[in-house]
């Protein structure tokens, strides 16, 4: 089966941003990943735009009750009605996490996987710390190619394992 | 956007029973519509075999946390660990709603679907009453080609309007 | 621990119907059970009123994210911000339910303490049936002080089995 | 209505984070508010401890199914069998959150209540920072009257906004 992939981050981009994010929804495609995220705007639209011109599939796991909401790249739409609890069910979805940039809500959707232990890659994201030491959960990844193969790697590693 | 269609019934299930939950599976693929399921044995493999069959696409939505617990025949599985909440999960996510025999877990589907406002057509399955009265909520197929047209019909209906 | 009992019912109850709730609260107090509901008004007020008037404890299962949305009747308010999957939440967190009345929001809750095996007495509430035989799951009771007896009762023979 | 403040914190405890535990708990219960926690050992149970202590009420929202598993300073135990998703149930049924230590558990609520404009207040936990930047949405405390001051008052500013 093949491995789900979420990419989180904000609702809201740059162009800078969208260019990236587009450029690890093709990676993940290519990898042969299935691409999941949050269904809505800016980073998640960028994602699956990505994902879907490099022939992959997209779901979008949406916190409202219609499939309307979700944007034009995605090709299963899971219309939740949860709110902000979807941001769990998402990363619960997933074999790994890609953050790439973001606010509150792609923190709680880091945290939730560090909880979870489903592996987390940074790019440009938030970052952790405890008693004055970072924390080492985050992954941090420099280019797209990068995030996606980490994100696979650590998936892999992962599998046969029983997740919590 | 493609109409999400779940089947749900029991996990185990007689030949007979397979055998429907295959033609019903296949009757949501040739409509054109995203066949959703638990993802678990029974009624929902047969449903996703059917629709795979022919050439249709399949979502389990599944309450362990594990992908691997999808039968063979689910393409996105999404191992949400909400164990019995999963099934309010499923219907929320879904257009309309085919119920086919079933056991308690299909009767808490069924019921809130009710409650949603989705759509539900009954193949063989639970009735409701109250004060002695039949409730019209279940609309009943006898057929599978009849409960899928009929799935169709009123997911349809129901688009445009904003669900609670 | 103290025993945790729902009573689950309309949102709107006509005056005989509120006092029938009322009974059955002050009965759920003077058997020493904590009163849980799902905070709003009818069914659920006439509860909390009664349970409060014999010297209960009662706690509001609410669907939005606010607490001033619960009846003045509640001590402990629960903003769950799950709206409509706050019914299952409600029964999962209850060792018996009594169903008074009610539509398809009460029958969701019926259905989801029977999939879970969580003892249901019902008082002029819904019936449910497979194959035209009348399902045995559901306790009926003629009056409140049966209601909250067989409650008792048979939350008490739950304990001590792992329920699912 | 009295308010619900939450402590979050590890299951597992040494003497003197038990010690500040209980102290937080002792001030929640003095201040007239409802101790919330996720009612299993470590800091909630030192939280409850302290709190019932002072004549206050505990409640403790658990992620299993059963209330056995609650500790035995929890007066109203809600059994949720969420799962890990009780953390984020936890956070959003309170009208503040204090962190006292913690791992990733404590780390996803402290997250989630951020996301929700849930005010936290820290007290030798988490820190959190995106490009090099300390973030300020975790309020930092010295002592755990300074905390529990803290958190009544950020709480009452809450009020009457809506949350989303």
């Amino acid at each position: 089966m093949k491995l789900n992939i979420a990419i989180i981050g904000p609702n809201v981009t740059n162009p800078k941003q969208y260019e990236l994010g587009k450029e690890v929804g093709q990676a993940i495609a290519r990898a042969g990943c299935i691409l999941f995220c949050g269904g809505l705007g800016g980073m998640m639209q960028a994602a699956a735009e990505g994902a879907r011109s490099a022939g992959g599939q997209t779901v979008g796991i949406l916190p409202g009750p219609e499939k309307s909401e979700a944007n034009a790249f995605i090709d299963i739409a899971i219309p939740t009605g949860l709110g902000p609890y979807r941001n769990a069910l998402l990363v619960r979805s997933c074999d790994a996490v890609i953050a790439i940039h973001g606010a509150y809500g792609t923190l709680s959707e880091i945290a939730f996987a560090l909880r979870l232990g489903i592996p987390v890659i940074g790019l440009h994201t938030w970052s952790v710390s405890k008693d004055g030491q970072p924390d080492p959960g985050i992954h941090i990844a420099d280019s797209s190619e990068e995030a996606v193969r980490m994100a696979v790697e650590l998936a892999g590693q992962q599998t046969g394992k029983t997740r919590r």
